[in-house]
């Protein structure tokens, strides 16, 4: 059997004609995780309309520097619009907005998310390097838990697990055997399936990818992304990519959640945050 | 001689009659540093207007949650206009969009910044509260370095640097004699000269108001802000806030800053992060 899942093509966005700086695209069933598409996967459809955007043209920047989505509402498998509109034009970053908007069953327009982002150009950057963070220590992916290991009922839900490689250190896993460490931590290894090496783009994806780090804690409810920013801070080298999800404040009913993404050249290649709400068990 | 420094006064807006949404401002020179009015100035009158539309009604949401702003071009001292768009009105938060623009010497109308914000009410928020970062340990406010300290040349350029309560842990300050620790770190306490007691408003100032961590890395030169994100997570209690900045991945010409703003009862009140390009000495 043919493996038919491809990111890019699922990520794709055409321009409308007719209207300039809109963006058709088609959010795809198989992103869907709980409720609705996954946040990373609609980062990065966003980011692609604006890399179309603000990339153009000999002097264009076509790589995400930073960007910035809230969430509104709860996006469904279908078509959907991205509309870009270019806030500055710089000389060495550009900096867009993009709104993903979709229609309701009675035909009105819903916007799902409003992201932000600077975009650069990665090959422009020095070659000074002084990351003091350390790379994170993971077995090798053979001896990681797989999504294979999931409960057929979550995997059921979350048809996503099957679109991406996803291997989570053991010593982070306590939580799916009713063990949480409370720490607050969990690390795993990411790739697409497909063979498809990481790019900018996938680094958006990587960062909304682990399962919430509130399982880690012992809270097991879904947990919904108010903001999400991603600072992509280098090209990835082909291979795995490692993904740390922490967090420091879970308060009052809401958490952050740190991501950093390391490459197989042991660069830090993205860090990114998010605020998201945890319901817990009443 | 009386005291008329008044951070509400000078980051107050007013309705713009006839035009639904903008609201007035006045951007206040007192509050520069280097070239341009300062970031977090500029974010907490941003803030200002959303909370004026978002925060309006019984069930208005008067907290910022979240806040994420994308500085466009350098503000300068004089009048301004934010304009706020809502995207979306929740029953528990609700986001909104706000542009602040300013006129060129010609007259034509010039982007400083765009922001989104996610706001609530942190008075609904739980009492369930598992912060597991630890406050920092700083000597006490009058062992530590205030801005008064700061070369002449300095303050000069700063004026910033009279309109706050600025007081560094000496063990951070070794970058201000030419001996920075290279550890990506500085710590202080801050409060407004003016009595004025802190609240969600003022962290968002709080957020970029200690001087670039980079100093601490021995890179002494201008750090402007890309995007700046705060996350409010509580009402801060009266008296000092204790601020921390620190840095792990100074890479590329560019680094991320990272802020945590704990307040006088030990409670971890704001979390932000920054990408700032920095410029290394030639």
């Amino acid at each position: 059997m043919t493996d038919t899942r491809d990111f890019d093509r699922e990520t794709a966005v055409t321009r409308k004609p007719g209207e300039p700086s809109v963006y058709d695209t088609e959010l795809h069933g198989s992103w869907k995780v709980g409720m609705g598409v996954n946040g990373g996967l609609l980062l990065s459809v966003a980011g692609r309309a604006l890399a179309a955007e603000l990339g153009a043209g000999p002097d264009g920047h076509p790589d995400p520097f930073a960007i910035s989505a809230y969430y509104l509402s709860t996006s469904t498998p279908g078509p959907a619009t991205v509309s870009v509109e270019t806030l500055r034009r710089g000389r060495t970053v550009s900096t867009g907005a993009a709104s993903l908007i979709q229609t309701d069953e009675d035909g009105v327009p819903v916007e799902r998310l409003r992201a932000m982002a600077t975009f650069g150009d990665l090959d422009d950057q020095t070659d000074d390097i002084r990351t003091s963070a350390k790379p994170p220590q993971l077995p090798p992916p053979e001896e990681c838990v797989g999504t294979e290991s999931a409960p057929a009922e979550f995997r059921a839900q979350s048809p996503l697990l099957s679109r991406v490689e996803l291997r989570l250190d053991p010593a982070t896993v306590g939580w799916a055997v009713g063990a949480p460490s409370g720490k607050g931590e969990i690390r795993g290894w990411f790739r697409l399936p497909e063979g498809r090496e990481p790019d900018p783009l996938l680094l958006l994806l990587a960062a909304d990818i682990l399962p919430p780090v509130s399982f880690d804690l012992g809270i097991y409810g879904w947990a919904p992304t108010l903001e999400l920013t991603v600072h992509v801070r280098a090209k990835p080298a082909p291979g795995w990519l490692r993904v740390v999800h922490s967090t420091r404040n879970f308060a009052g009913g809401y958490l952050e959640e740190d991501a950093e993404i390391w490459d197989s050249a042991d660069r830090l290649v993205a860090q990114s945050r998010q605020l998201a709400r945890v319901r817990l068990p009443e």
